[in-house]
């Protein structure tokens, strides 16, 4: 996995620190966090906390004593080994776009299926820059409602071996991805859930119904998980101008009011338990009223972002390959680039939505995911830091050529040419004669060959049988179980 | 014009900027740098440096020495004086793309004319975000060779008022850019040349004949514009691979050989005279043998370039929107990004190519400049240090909205709705049924009616009809006797 060793982008000064970390602690204690969920005010109650109906004063010290709890950086396991990850530190987890209702391939956009699902999931299942499929990498609509998430976890855990996420549409659907995660990692006898509790198998999204508000199903979700000792990335979901002030710095005390508040309930469900502060900022455009992304202010709030998580001690989330535009074209791309660059500069640990995100979130696209595995590949080069010794100066070459003469040829260049620089899968140096010659294909048209070839060239990864089969018997006993 | 007073990204530690130090040094003064010009030769000679026919074998300190003579900040005027610049410091200066023998407008791409070159200047005057429109913002391939260079000085001076860049094809084609700027900055009788020489008007491009040569034109240019004060940004031409070994150390090294020995040479013609540390640094694609553009290791060099040149106290050229795409497309747009940003982050006082460039330079392409205008907005602002204070918590619209609510029509957000996140001006965040109503046009397209729309509102900077006749009547004249 990938280990960011560069500097951190910090532009946060210690003054501006300190007013945002009043700030937060002026909205939980003043105004207060409403819990959809009683037992998650009765838990706070017990602990101390003012409650008034479902909402929550909260005593900031009391927050950060929860806070503390939580481990700074954890491992989560995945069925392959190799594919095990660490969150938190100088590690970076990438996983594929989540939550699309609809697809784009080609110049067709359409309502994303069962069959779109396993087949971007393996494109995440082959591409090493992806640690993950994610979870929902696109709504497959084809499925029934109510067992949806057995279809999905299924998917993520035979078509890849990679970690993934869990389902957080209720409390029961996070208890099935408990139950299929302790089977795929030890048998649904016990066994398997000692272990993933042992080491963490499964990540999930608990997104805040911000403004300070957390919802109900998500809780129930959030408890099953916490209980479970499974990872938690709780999220305020910020875009400014409808789900919080127009003003970074109320956008910045408002995230940490809500993810603090959420990783306190984390702590009093579990201590110790694992949590992710998870960040999804952005803004509307208040000329169209519809979300932007790639924003120079979603850029300055995600380099905040990272600052104030590592200030707090906690492993964190942000960034992605986050835009607005319709197509894999021009804005599609730089969007996409004006937020994973960032995503970079701040080091951030755990980055959701790094391949296929198009539309604002509401499209997967195969050609997009393309782009997006090129833009981290180059990132993973460029931030890597650059080993500068005597040797590297290649004096030699330059007493070898001379003045005005080139290094084509030279010896230095002969040795190491084949893995001098990146290498790109993606973009194009063909000259103009060439490129015409090969077909006159702009970017998007060569990712969608890229995209056609993997899947073709796709392997499932070895599977034990006996383990499918225990996964497909829990699959089929659930999906009678919920009338599907 | 653009004051970037957020943090520099350095990358560098002491002990590395120590090896590239000890580095360049030695090749100074181990194999030293071929000057293809007498004169050239001969003042290193008078200044005690060991000449080997036209190579010279420099003492790093004499180099150093005369380097400290550089102004570490300078003015440059135009003849608007809303449009003066300064080099240096946490400024920065964008000029338009520079030196492209095609254009390309739509999906046509053909040789350029001087009609191209006057319209590409008019879109520069037309957006605030380009100080200038550079030098050869296209080649005019149907103007005569000759005397080429008086209609492009003449078109950077009529349809713009902004500072440009001077012509380096030749001494005289420099004499003659001299004699110009002078007429327009108060009369060719000699009350002009003194007004530039006093403060700066035109800034030109000196480009080394890398590895470790300075070719005879570009120093009879640089003889010109020195003696005359007028800024030269020598510039190392680094394509790693070709022009410098496979390492990027190795081209820092030989960068810094490159430009400080021209610097020297700067201050041997003129002590005193201000110059640029330039850098043009990227690689050779290994596999097509073609030049890559947005590449991590010329990011890497470029954020190196920076710290290097702060650390010999120079203002300093990197960056802009290079990239090696054949059309404005995704990869267009990703490795343009690829280089701004870091453009950004270094805080590079002199930007040139910071819009319109195409298919490794060889293309100035219409949409191209306006996705790129557009990059540097979102830039400008993504680089403004944010305001923290208490205000800007904005606590009162928390208490207004209170829990689960949103903020589109409270009172903060209403009294700030029209200013208060970045407005694009190309970007879209239609949503999708809207934007196929709209025609379903990808960002290329929205950005050719930009453009075309931007050139048919374009209105010519006011001028006075006497200096236009004068210089004019110079154009005539040199032509003639040109014998165009």
């Amino acid at each position: 996995m990938f280990v960011n060793t560069m500097p951190r982008y910090e532009i946060l000064s210690a003054d501006a620190i300190g007013v945002l970390d009043r700030g937060w602690r002026r909205i939980v204690s003043e105004i207060g966090i409403q819990f959809a969920k009683p037992e998650a005010v009765e838990l706070f109650r017990k602990a101390g906390q003012q409650v008034d109906g479902d909402v929550v004063k909260l005593d900031p010290e009391f927050v950060l004593e929860q806070v503390a709890k939580a481990p700074r950086e954890f491992d989560v396991q995945a069925r392959n080994p190799a594919n095990n990850v660490h969150i938190g530190g100088d590690h970076m987890v990438f996983s594929g776009v989540y939550g699309c209702p609809f697809v784009r391939e080609g110049d067709v956009r359409r309502d994303a299926t069962l069959d779109d699902f396993r087949r971007l999931s393996m494109l995440a299942q082959s591409f090493p820059e992806l640690d993950s499929a994610g979870g929902v990498i696109c709504e497959p609509n084809d499925a029934p409602l109510d067992s949806r998430h057995l279809d999905m976890i299924y998917a993520l855990q035979t078509v890849t071996d990679k970690i993934y996420m869990g389902n957080v549409v209720s409390g029961p659907n996070a208890a099935d991805t408990i139950a299929m995660t302790s089977i795929l990692f030890g048998g649904g006898d016990g066994k398997g859930r000692a272990k993933i509790e042992e080491t963490p198998a499964v990540i999930s999204l608990i997104n805040c119904n911000s403004p300070l508000r957390w919802d109900d199903r998500m809780l129930d979700a959030q408890f099953e998980y916490c209980a479970a000792n499974q990872p938690v990335v709780l999220t305020p979901f910020l875009l400014m101008g409808a789900m919080s002030p127009v003003s970074i710095p109320a956008a910045l005390t408002q995230q940490l009011a809500e993810a603090l508040s959420g990783i306190a309930l984390a702590q009093l469900i579990r201590p110790g338990c694992p949590v992710i502060f998870g960040s999804f900022l952005s803004n509307i455009d208040m000329q169209s009223g519809s979300p932007a992304f790639g924003t120079p202010e979603s850029a300055i709030g995600l380099l905040c972002t990272g600052q104030l998580a590592r200030h707090y001690g906690l492993p964190f989330r942000t960034g992605g390959g986050l835009n607005a535009s319709q197509t894999a074209d021009a804005q599609s791309a730089y969007e996409a680039l004006m937020t994973l660059l960032p995503t970079f500069l701040a080091g951030t640990n755990f980055v959701m939505h790094a391949a296929g995100w198009l539309e604002g979130g509401l499209v997967s696209c195969y050609e997009k995911f393309i782009i997006d595995v090129e833009l981290l590949r180059m990132l993973r080069v460029e931030f890597t830091p650059l080993e500068i010794d005597e040797e590297s100066l290649a004096f030699g070459a330059h007493e070898e050529v001379g003045h005005g003469g080139h290094f084509l040829g030279a010896a230095h260049t002969m040795e190491r040419f084949r893995t001098c620089f990146y290498r790109p899968l993606l973009s194009s140096t063909a000259n103009y004669e060439r490129w015409l010659k090969q077909g006159g294909k702009d970017t998007a048209a060569r990712a969608s060959e890229i995209c056609a070839k993997t899947l073709d060239e796709y392997q499932p990864p070895p599977m034990d049988e006996a383990v499918r089969a225990e996964l497909q018997d829990y699959v089929d006993r659930r999906r009678t179980e919920l009338g599907d």
